[in-house]
């Protein structure tokens, strides 16, 4: 029962009005933190004048999972492919304790001083793993994070490999279009990262320490047969016999592949990151590789092979995924998968099953 | 003009009427030849009595390409899947040169005085590479190949991987109906075959040889990583200490690994295939292995996840292949990679695309 016109004859427990909750948020800064949505043109306007900030914004899209970011981030790529393609694309990869980070740094200070400008991208596809890349912690490059002409992106967020991979190729066409001449793709190395590195970079880098005699068994054989040039770090002080050890070691062990496929011979140097010895000597090897096949056509080349390969990849994730959110797939998948444990069906009358399932559920659909 | 009725009359040069061409084929043959097409029931039943010829021309039917033949194949194997699963699978694999058709001889020889039935089958999905197989040239096991409680049977003819690899499963299911309780998956053990006949095996045997010092560097890690047993060959006469001293190279190598998901920890042990010494030993390691397996149930464990692992892979075969068949797919494909090559459009946008005309193909076609 209640009486409201009443309410003041109650006499027991009394319950003040109080005051209303303090905002936790200053209602007045809402105005100031929500911006304006550009437009595709705009973020493409930004991007060509090499606005680092709307760079940024656009590579958040990119790396999206929403609908209608993702719409126009394409949007935005697609208006910036015209003005891509024109940085050299080199990608480093190292096991933990290389010192990539300490390298990247200062091969980026070197390039900066060559008048380059310079983005430094990664693929990490675990999360898990993230620990080990330099990018997890952008501080760790001290020096090149302080620059102007430099832009340091870590990996897009955890997801799979091929969805991590496409963000960073995609986030590359936007740098170029944004006037970075070059481009570095770190990966910690873990895993099969190396590969789609390798296929969106011009030139692949590894780094190496001379160690206790396990050199060659530290990575694995498809690693080495990857890389156009390879480097042992930590050629300083006692250490410089080691290194160069290393190196002959090394270089003993590239005899033993098949000739590349762009007729470069890989190269093998000793450097020192923490102490800025031979740095120069890497980036005359890199520039010879660059002059070296872009005479004999295999730069263009590998970019169209690139190109290619990259249309084949997203066409069969694509295609997976829009299976497997197949309603009338999704809805059946288990049961199916419980008639192959049973050894009721095989795996293939399985497959072929949710094959007429999907291309039923679609012709019925429209 | 013509004459026909003065045909007679013309006096030039003369065509003669000769004589009819003379049949290059005997026209009595084909009765003979043409054997009368089995109905699926009748394979089955032929195959549940361990009739090895049967089992042949149906093992062809599985391998066959054509449509009608792989109608009636997955017919007998749905048919034979209840009396399927009984055999110990055992994967070998091995670099050229390591002995594996003497191995597969005496090792079958040794299975079958304990009275039991063998399936020599193989995955060897590079016709290139099948000089290296030792089932390109089935002759080369001697002694097995007279048995009759032996059926060998070469890879399916070149192909993909996953194609080569179902058949070399279904095969599998026929062999195990027809009665064979062991049967060898054989692979040369060049590529990603291993991962193929790993995923259809209980156990996989690695044959290596003492060599050169390079043990370790002439295998993959990975395959190291899969096998659950390796065994050293040529362990007779000077060369006794030299297999040794592999073995202990192997096992402490093996160290080095993370724990198997079996609990089983993989032996290495030291054999002569050619005098036939030490056999008797893997086999007391591989039933060991069975026993323990069984046991704590990853035998079953793994044969699950096996038919699972081969339902997804089938999936993806098959939509692969309905997609890239589609006639509106096919008949833009070649146009929208030449629009990538040029960077008017990403790879992910000629993807959606492509995955568009697909999907409205299917819907319209209805």
């Amino acid at each position: 029962m209640e009486h409201p016109e009443n309410d003041d004859l109650y006499k027991g427990l009394k319950v003040n009005k109080g005051i209303v909750d303090v905002p936790t948020v200053n209602p007045y800064l809402k105005k100031r933190v929500q911006r304006r949505q550009y437009t595709p043109a705009e973020y493409v306007e930004g991007i060509l004048k090499g606005n680092i900030t709307i760079l940024s914004q656009a590579v958040t899209l990119v790396e999206s999972a929403k609908h209608e970011h993702q719409q126009i981030a394409q949007e935005i790529i697609e208006k910036c492919l015209p003005y891509a393609g024109k940085s050299m694309r080199i990608g480093i990869t190292g096991v933990p304790g290389a010192g990539k980070s300490t390298s990247i740094d200062v091969f980026g200070m070197h390039l900066l001083k060559k008048g380059h400008k310079l983005a430094v991208l990664a693929i990490d596809p675990s999360s898990e793993r993230s620990k080990g890349s330099i990018l997890g912690d952008k501080t760790r490059m001290e020096t090149l994070s302080r620059e102007k002409d430099a832009f340091i992106r870590p990996s897009p967020s955890a997801g799979s490999l091929g969805g991590v991979a496409r963000k960073t190729r995609e986030t590359i066409i936007l740098c170029e279009a944004a006037g970075f001449d070059t481009v570095f793709v770190e990966t910690v190395g873990v895993g099969q990262s190396e590969t789609a590195v390798h296929s969106m970079v011009d030139f692949f880098l590894l780094i190496q320490l001379a160690g206790t005699g396990d050199e060659l068994q530290g990575i694995k054989r498809g690693i080495m047969e990857m890389a156009d040039g390879i480097i042992i770090n930590k050629a300083d002080g006692d250490n410089v016999d080691k290194a160069q050890m290393a190196a002959s070691q090394f270089r003993n062990a590239l005899h033993l592949f098949p000739p590349t496929e762009s007729g470069w011979t890989p190269k093998v140097l000793t450097y020192s990151g923490y102490y800025n010895i031979g740095v120069k000597e890497i980036w005359d090897m890199i520039d010879e590789y660059m002059a070296f096949t872009k005479k004999n056509g295999y730069f263009e080349y590998k970019r169209r092979e690139q190109a290619k390969y990259w249309m084949y990849e997203s066409i069969n994730d694509t295609l997976r995924d829009t299976f497997y959110n197949n309603p009338a797939v999704s809805s059946m998948l288990n049961q199916t998968e419980q008639q192959v444990l049973q050894n009721e069906i095989t795996p293939f009358v399985a497959a072929k099953r949710m094959m007429d399932l999907f291309l039923g559920d679609i012709s019925s659909s429209k």
